[in-house]
């Protein structure tokens, strides 16, 4: 099968844990049965693969997850990147033009595009072979996934079936309604749009090329700023007439608020956590290398990164995006394609970070203009390369790079070091990049 | 005047802005008229100097309190050091062997003995100046604090005087009450002990050499652990029949709970706090260099220092202790006579901290047996002596420290130092000190 997840998601909600580098698809909140924790994206992605193992998956996504995404799920994934956000309908045409002009995919094999952030159980991905056997058999141009309705919802579009099969024709479409009209849909049979589209692949680019003016997935990127912005809804599905519904009555959860998420957590805490036994409906999640103790706490969530702390009533929680757009911060942790790094100290015209290097990753070969570094080894084995010479780096290595070298280090073994940056004028944006030559053999 | 001030207490009501060498007395958390912040050591001794700019202050207390003093309180202050704890007569005893035999203060020189952090306003310092006066005037042998009761409290003991003028002959003493028996004792005028006792400082010496076998202040030290624990309302106040009581009505409160600690609280946050406008009653102390946003909370304190976070309602937070003590965990931060440190980051193998030299101090000259250690000076100018060379240090400089060399640092101007210690067997006890010639004049 072939997937198209949209990954998108800004991380104001789910502050602290999230950031501006970190959408909460990318917090490791579910534990897996083997005890450790993974993320949204990360669960969706098992799911997927576990239930069809010759899965082939594209994220479609924007370039500041990019690093997040291979650090989470590793190179087998691929990933398409939007130029620039142009809404559903550009973001899909752009993925369906990767997946054939990219990847090969044949016109004749059928897509299914899905969110890469829904909270579900597996009977989700069976419903997703469902839509996209559908589409295979060509029982109709658009096949959609309607969710059975657990209560008259405001928030969801609707879908009014033709028959109350499993798979029916769709009738019409109800745009989100009061919560009288949604009571109404569904004593008519009605069911929630779940935004899962499943299709063939030659469907999509034919309506693609009618709609936007390009030859192939590279002219598409390179002019993809020029595109009307318009969602799938209105581009595809409200002018198609050929279009199923098939059912999913199994957990269907939108974790875009801290509240949803602590419905979804399976154990009350995650990291170094003491609840007193007077703590009633309490969630913790703790990022950081220090204890939380709540002692007395009644339907509060409480959340700690090196980003800040959040202590909130749970209904509160929802309203949080103003206070978080109030809060004038730096990036203090990120995931990246070679590790993470999180910020341990900063002062005017100072800033040490602890880097982490997987094994057989390495940093980009790069420079700083305005800051001097300096590396200290504190565990694991690698080299580094400055000004194109090589070092041998192991736990109580010291190396100083001063403004204008370049420089990189190599993992050998899972490496972490203590970087202390030193300049007037430390920004993430003072870095010019370089080719290493391929000798190394190592991922960039 | 002449003042020992009692400085004892704990780190684990007050956790985590208390630890094991940071009890609650040393946190600042008043907001002095300048907008700085001050311990409640801090604020008496401000309030005593203020009162009588001659007086002479000593600090009876053990020798993890040292360091956080000389750092709050500066060099003026005399300390007096309990080799061990043995109960209040024992340590008054010492400090009054100190003031006469190392300090020379005559024996008809009344003393004033109070608490380290009641929490009080100017009207009790006045209290302490007619105590000293009734005390030097031999109006009676023993002076004690009655403070007017606002409430029958059972946490109390209970002074009976025998008239209702401002200073009164003392008729009896009543232990700690229950609240009917203590409802009585008020109605016949009882006045709280508020544990402050005056005296000429003869008197308090005759005393102890009738119960110590003891020579002077060295030899009462040397032998302290051999004393018999006694508290001084047993050894003293309980034989003494020339006792006046002096009433004091002002502000006094015992602060060794959070919730007792938030009602003195002059502002409801400390630190970089964010409180929405459906918190009621949020009282938040944040010690870490990132946002607390708090929302939706009733009655609840948050406190965070780098040894943790404490989420409590209010009245749950005075049965924090249990909790505290389940918690083994290391120093994370702590205050020296020299400036202070806190851990940024803990390894297997390696600790990072950062240091802070106040300008003109500098550390003990030292070495380690089992660690390495590389400074990386990001702030301030200063000296270092590594193995008897000098080298001087500037933003940027890093130096190493293999295990054995000797080396310390004198900092010209305030310092930051982010140290990375290396070792398979890292401990505070791993350290040796040397004396270092005095040709640099600085302080210890």
């Amino acid at each position: 099968m072939n997937f198209i997840l949209l990954s998108g998601g800004s991380g104001k909600r789910l502050w602290p844990l999230s950031n501006d580098v970190r959408s909460k698809q990318f917090i490791k909140i579910f534990r897996r049965a083997d005890g450790q924790y993974e993320s949204m994206v990360q669960r969706v992605y098992r799911q997927i693969t576990e239930t069809d193992p010759t899965a082939t998956v594209t994220i479609a996504t924007s370039k500041s997850q990019v690093s997040s995404i291979r650090n989470q799920l590793g190179e087998d994934v691929g990933i398409c990147v939007e130029p620039c956000r142009r809404d559903t309908f550009p973001a899909i045409a752009l993925a369906a033009a990767y997946l054939h002009y990219e990847k090969g995919i044949a016109l004749d094999e059928a897509v299914v595009v899905c969110p890469v952030d829904p909270y579900v159980d597996n009977g989700y991905f069976e419903t997703l072979a469902k839509m996209q056997k559908y589409a295979q058999q060509d029982s109709a141009n658009l096949v959609l996934m309607g969710i059975e309705p657990t209560y008259p919802s405001e928030k969801y579009g609707y879908i009014i079936p033709k028959t109350k099969d499993d798979v029916s024709a769709v009738d019409c479409f109800k745009e989100k309604p009061d919560a009288a009209t949604a009571a109404d849909y569904i004593r008519q049979g009605a069911l929630w749009n779940g935004g899962v589209f499943a299709f063939k692949l030659g469907y999509l680019l034919k309506t693609a090329h009618e709609l936007i003016d390009f030859t192939d997935y590279r002219d598409l990127s390179g002019k993809f700023d020029t595109v009307t912005k318009i969602s799938f809804d209105y581009a595809v599905v409200e002018k198609e007439s050929s279009i199923s519904v098939v059912r999913y009555n199994g957990t269907w959860a939108d974790i875009g608020t801290w509240n949803t998420l602590a419905e979804a957590m399976e154990e009350s805490t995650v990291g170094d956590v003491r609840l007193n036994e007077t703590c009633e409906n309490v969630h913790v999640l703790n990022d950081l290398n220090m204890p939380v103790l709540c002692m007395g706490l009644k339907n509060v969530i409480v959340s700690a990164s090196p980003q800040g702390i959040l202590v909130s009533d749970k209904e509160q929680s929802s309203y949080i995006k103003p206070f978080v757009d109030a809060i004038d911060q730096q990036v203090m942790f990120a995931e990246k394609s070679w590790g993470s790094f999180k910020v341990l100290d900063v002062e005017e015209e100072s800033l040490s970070i602890k880097i982490t290097l997987m094994p057989g990753h390495r940093l980009h070969y790069h420079s700083h203009q305005h800051r001097n570094e300096t590396w200290n080894v504190v565990r694991g084995e690698g080299l580094a390369v400055v000004d194109d010479v090589e070092t041998r780096l192991y736990p109580g290595s010291v190396l100083q790079l001063p403004a204008g070298c370049k420089h990189t280090v190599m993992a050998h073994t899972e490496m972490t070091i203590i970087e202390v940056q030193m300049g007037k004028d430390i920004s993430a944006s003072d870095k010019v990049k370089y080719s290493l030559e391929e000798k190394y053999g190592l991922h960039p």
